[in-house]
């Protein structure tokens, strides 16, 4: 990366700062990058080039709005196959069970995900993650969990990292080896969640190749007594944990996770309001993931007042995976969290931003616009923040910068 | 045009042709395009290039998923201003009627719409319109509306008409007058009514502004009467008609479409069976609108299953409009036709081909694939048809092919 600085000018930005009003708007504004830092930000005139950077340059913004990098703080995007047939097979009249009883389901994906070349994955992972850059995503978490069995949950978060290298963003990379039960292990639940503490996340977390540790807690996936093993073995090796919790029962994830200061419990839709008020004193992030709600058809909606009443950070997610979300956008993700979650469209950007980058651990470098923070930005043919969550999947971003450079788009 | 003919081969195609197997589906195929048309459709060898016709080539499909060209039969594209602010309002908790109070509301977007200059409004339906046809739409349904006086619905329909003539693709013209009662008629619907029948739409009609007459028949709007006499005015000067109805109370507004042989009847979330019948006998399309639906939070859903069994054909549409439904991607009109309503993918495909071709009453020039018909078609990144109701807006086409010359897009 060079040095030189860069002053972006005549913008309107949304600095999603707390305690500066609404998105933290600053009017007439701009941005200093020196590097892949933010230097200076304010409003009216940016201070001058430094004496002597002969680089530095001024960009004009055209009054254009600037959000922080949005951040998509829950994925599963690396996968094989598709699920369009069964898509189809559900709505001719095929039951679940006898969908499931053919080998569909998540059982489908993960066979498609133990077949497919380490390449393959890795194009397919590599398109979605480019046209999810293209609507504004500078930060984005990719969880395993397709794979089951050590070498292939391995292959997922090589790919994960990968992506990281390959395309300029940052990917935070989550270990979800309790996703789903095995074949191979039908019948022996305890028995897997043993091969996972003691085998499978050991030797993935030797490999540097994982950032959290989840779980699926649920009556069809893992008990609150198979995730606390899972998340004892993440703790003792010094690995933060979240949770996909409560999301078809109330089973108490959410407070399971507030009792490991889980980084964030997800789904939620069925917490109960002692459930927020856990969250809400181990400062877990609750996330919200819209688009597994919309396509599941669940009318039972997450106790989103209650977040409000004990301060539980509220992000939201796209969930993109190949099943239960099969949906890339971060921008219908915020518009399905106002339509059918009643956020409103500060809530809804904040969870894209702010408490997106609290549930990975990284607000201290990201989330808000701001000095000594990572040059992390979307620049929007939009002046209203609101305009991001009110037209179904638009506007899209002029531009993206990522650490400072330009990653798409362009100002013209 | 040239006359030269083009061979599309090694292709997937859904011809939509009922009576030969699911989506009409053509394996290995090709089609032969001659000038604007199709010559020639069919599977494994095509024809040989006419003798002499040096110009004829040939275009290898690399095994894509070719439909017709996607048709989207309800829009209201052509409006000024925007309802972010609104939008925000409203989930900050701000009523309704305080809105609307305030001039908020559909007023609103008549005033911004009378306010804007035609180039204005040109500008941003064509930027809108030009979104939608990179999601392989090659016909457009645009309606009035927001004008509520001569000049305005006169403006919005030469706008309409210049997109047709600026792109290359189709424009239904609908006039919408009877939408909503202006403020200059504030307490007089039936002097305004009197005002469209017998001033607007004959001047607008002389103009060839006009394809066809709708109106918006509900308690919020149009009573029954009003609209027959608007239907009344319509037939008279030969115009087709069609019809908002049913969309937030049953009004009988699906038996009124009927009785007047109605194109379509739009929306229809309350339209009870015996309404479903009629539109079976008078052939008159139901074109559902799932945007409006999610966005205005509605829980009752338009009665699929009498539909089925009364044989109406179901047209799918975006509803674009800055209000109820700010979404332009019929892709995501498409998945959300099957998850909110439960039509099967191969409904909600023929909702937005032939049975849209239908709505427009186009059906002989459009809609499926066939010989003699316009060579309208997308060709996308897709193997089967359900992919492209079963990811949330994606996948994207390839290529659109708009009466035999591409539109957009490129295979490689």
């Amino acid at each position: 990366m060079s040095n030189h600085t860069t002053i972006w000018e005549n913008a309107r930005i949304a600095t999603m700062q707390t305690g500066t009003g609404p998105y933290g708007l600053i009017d007439d504004g701009f941005i200093v990058v020196a590097g892949e830092q933010i230097q200076d930000i304010g409003s009216a005139n940016p201070v001058h080039p430094i004496a002597g950077d002969v680089d530095s340059r001024r960009i004009d913004c055209g009054g254009r709005l600037i959000t922080p990098g949005l951040i998509d703080c829950h994925t599963h995007l690396v996968y094989g196959g598709n699920r369009a047939s069964e898509f189809e097979l559900r709505l001719t009249g095929t039951s679940y069970a006898d969908i499931a009883a053919a080998g569909g389901g998540i059982q489908s994906t993960v066979q498609a995900t133990r077949n497919e070349a380490e390449d393959v994955l890795f194009d397919a992972a590599r398109e979605r993650l480019q046209r999810m850059i293209s609507q504004g995503i500078t930060t984005v978490e990719i969880k395993s969990g397709y794979g089951l069995d050590t070498d292939t949950e391995s292959k997922m978060l090589r790919i994960a990292q990968r992506l990281e290298r390959d395309l300029p963003l940052c990917v935070h990379k989550t270990f979800l080896g309790a996703h789903a039960l095995p074949p191979e292990y039908a019948g022996q639940p305890d028995n897997y969640i043993d091969h996972v503490c003691q085998h499978m996340l050991p030797a993935i977390a030797s490999e540097s190749l994982v950032d959290s540790v989840d779980a699926f807690c649920e009556t069809i996936a893992f008990s609150n007594e198979q995730t606390r093993r899972v998340f004892t073995a993440a703790s003792d090796l010094g690995l933060p944990v979240r949770l996909h919790a409560d999301q078809l029962s109330d089973s108490g994830g959410a407070s399971l996770a507030a009792e490991f200061a889980a980084l964030s419990a997800d789904h939620l839709e069925y917490t109960n309001a002692a459930g927020a008020k856990t969250l809400g004193a181990a400062g877990t992030v609750a996330v919200l993931l819209p688009g597994a709600f919309y396509y599941l058809g669940e009318t039972t909606r997450p106790p989103v007042k209650a977040f409000r009443e004990y301060g539980v950070d509220i992000a939201v997610a796209t969930d993109m995976n190949p099943g239960s979300s099969p949906m890339e956008s971060i921008l219908l993700a915020l518009n399905m969290a106002c339509i059918l979650f009643a956020l409103t469209p500060e809530e809804a950007l904040r969870g894209v931003t702010v408490a997106a980058a609290r549930a990975l651990g990284v607000l201290q470098d990201r989330g808000t616009l701001e000095p000594t923070k990572r040059a992390d930005f979307a620049i929007w043919n939009a002046a209203e923040p609101a305009e991001l969550c009110y037209p179904i999947g638009a506007p899209q971003p002029a531009c993206v910068v990522k650490s400072g450079q330009v990653l798409t788009g362009h100002l013209s």
